[in-house]
């Protein structure tokens, strides 16, 4: 049986699982593949710290230059992490020829246009199942599976540390910083839980899926992105009253012109909608493909295991492209072109929460300056609760562009009768 | 652009829209394949017949043959459905030398083993995504995605006609005939019904699971199949009552000793598993891997559209196949051996009414015959409601092995006490 080698950049929770599977399901694998996965080299940081996993001495290196320039190794798994060193071992990886099999989510999602041009440059494919929804074949799924169908739109929970966050937040009553404190204690929000929280993890997601649904990448500072950091208990309780749940959906979607949005945001996801049930870590992504219609892929988006199994699909898939002798590439959703719709253009419904001064008339001030920017209410709930003087007012909204949205609500901030900064929230469609 | 040729063989519900979908997106397949699926011939039964799609007549001919023996022809697309012509036709095609393409089921779980062993033995692949859960990618992701893993169950709602009918009784509290009937009615159905509501579609597809997940055919008369046409409206009341949601589930497992059960039985799924709220038309596998853990993948199951997508996906992995020089082939799933588990050693709990004569002493009779067999009860319920001088008695109980609940039942079926024949439903574990 053919051996195909592979090189390990990073022998991180990634690495350590992707190093044991290979091993302990070694005869399963290599009888399904044909062909024997051996790991012939890893890079690490420190070779003498302990671990996990203990390869032994002779395929541990501290440079990452020794397997890309390893003439046995015809793969290289990228799961360093980060943008550097990561980005030059995969550019000069790709120069050498070798098949990129990356979970970097952040490295494709800033520099995916370079490394897929170099790729095609070399006439080498990059595999990247990892780097979205862990277990998930959401990849595989849209550029091979759905390869005849215009995507229409995908709406995803991409982020499990937000989702289990926004699903503590909803059983429990409780507000953000107590929710997030519990996460980290139980070991679903890490030390740092920034790009978690703020929506950037999502959104580097939402990058790499919009690449596949339309052919381009979409450059970070053409996306809408907010986190969940200013979510209040008092929102959660309200979407509830309304028939809602709150969720960190992103959002990918091209309209009938071809412009294509990306955007991820806090949503009011409707409570019988199958992503409404979606809660703690699990990760969920509802495609819609003009031919296939809805679908639905649902599972555990981070941790050691699933993300191993997505990175020995890719390995597989690799393998068989190495040893066809690089003919059966397929699939290049990349290159082609596209352009993105600006924010302002975005149309959606939205959930208004202000905080009033409890007078008559505020309601139709407020109601007022929508009328005159030609947005409309659907309902108007006046909850209970005092805050200082002022009371809640929970406006939800018919579908709107937000840029007009946008026009309307300062006006209404400088209203006299408007105490706090308004929360606006989206509602899914 | 290289061309590769396909001949369609069946121009019914799904050959149209392959043929529709081909055309409409030729532009974006061809782009994002590097390759363009061209149809050379089509085989139909009437080639005078009026159709939803009209190819120009030179492409038409009446003997499956011309295509099967059509140098220009590189994958033939078997949609012919039934076993004859089909079958002779699949062989010849490999014997060719020829891709097969197929969404035929039943062919697969009747001769899937000779067509797999012609298939290695010509070096040909074969193809079928479309023979399982219509647009859901299920074949690719057990296949492809998840190479790595031992997948130690698959859990699915596989027909959509069933689910539909066992959704309409649990929504309107219908019995079974006229849920049928109405289901025909809205052309969910078909005027003959018999395979979609006796198990045996859904049997056919899980046949076709097991073969990926432990890699041989499993026979059918080594399966066990019990269809929905006995369930009565009652029975979904009191498994309402209990928690639970009636559906028709397909279970594909291996037990510790690799011996494989694969079944198809009416099913007490608890109301908050996923798959208790897959209602309608739709579909849904829950997978379970030994590194990706659980999975949910969820679509419509059947229809021209959903089915047309999967055509599609297959198409272009054989023309990737056939460009590559048969080179890459990949994913061998096929040839490995395997055992099944017999029925009467699988466990389960178990969901069991009886209609019995409303005197003391009844339960302790019934009680003391599955005590005797080592069977426990988990709850009793006795419902309110009176058949002539009988009332209904429920019992959850247990895991328990079939075979033993049989003996212990047929002594229950004996007793003086026993009205009508006991309902035995098995329960989700």
């Amino acid at each position: 049986m053919d051996q195909i080698g592979i090189g390990l950049a990073g022998l991180g929770t990634v690495g350590a699982g992707v190093f044991k599977h290979l091993q302990q399901n070694r005869v399963l694998i290599a009888e399904r593949l044909g062909l024997e996965l051996a790991v012939r080299r890893i890079a690490v940081r420190d070779v003498g710290k302990r671990r996990e996993v203990q390869p032994s001495a002779k395929l541990l290196t501290n440079r990452w230059e020794d397997l890309v320039d390893d003439p046995d190794v015809h793969i290289v798994v990228e799961l360093m992490g980060g943008i550097e060193p990561a980005y030059t071992c995969v550019m000069r990886a790709l120069d050498q020829g070798k098949v990129v099999v990356t979970g970097n989510k952040a490295l494709l999602a800033e520099h995916g246009a370079e490394i897929f041009e170099k790729g095609a440059e070399k006439n080498v494919p990059i595999f990247f199942e990892a780097a979205v929804a862990g277990g998930i074949p959401i990849i595989k799924s849209i550029r091979e599976a759905f390869i005849g169908n215009h995507i229409r739109s995908i709406h995803a929970i991409l982020n499990g540390t937000s989702n289990y966050i926004l699903s503590r937040m909803t059983e429990q009553a409780m507000d953000f910083p107590l929710a997030l404190k519990e996460a980290q204690e139980a070991g679903y929000a890490e030390a740092d839980p920034t790009l978690d929280v703020n929506g950037w993890d999502a959104a580097h997601k939402a990058i790499i899926l919009a690449s596949l649904a339309y052919g381009f990448w979409v450059n970070t500072n053409q996306i809408y992105v907010e986190g969940i950091e200013y979510i209040a208990a008092l929102d959660i309780q309200f979407a509830q009253k309304l028939g809602y749940r709150i969720k960190l959906v992103a959002t990918i979607r091209a309209n009938e012109e071809g412009l294509v949005e990306v955007r991820v945001h806090p949503t009011f996801v409707p409570k019988d909608h199958v992503l409404a049930s979606v809660n703690g870590v699990f990760n969920a992504l509802m495609v819609h493909g003009d031919i296939v219609g809805d679908t639905l892929f649902y599972g555990r988006g981070a941790g050691q295991d699933p993300t191993t199994s997505s990175v020995i699909s890719d390995l597989a898939q690799a393998a068989i492209w190495f040893d066809s002798g690089g003919k059966a590439f397929g699939f290049t959703p990349h290159g082609l072109y596209g352009k993105c719709l600006p924010i302002e253009r975005v149309v959606s419904g939205f959930y208004l929460r202000l905080s009033v001064i409890d007078k008559p008339g505020v309601l139709a001030q407020v109601a007022s300056i929508l009328g005159s920017h030609q947005i409309g209410i659907s309902s108007v709930v006046q909850p209970e609760g005092h805050e200082g003087d002022a009371v809640p007012l929970v406006l939800m909204i018919h579908d709107a562009a937000f840029g007009r949205m946008q026009t309307a609500l300062e006006l209404i901030r400088q209203l006299d009768c408007v105490k706090a900064t308004p929360v606006l929230l989206r509602v899914l469609s």
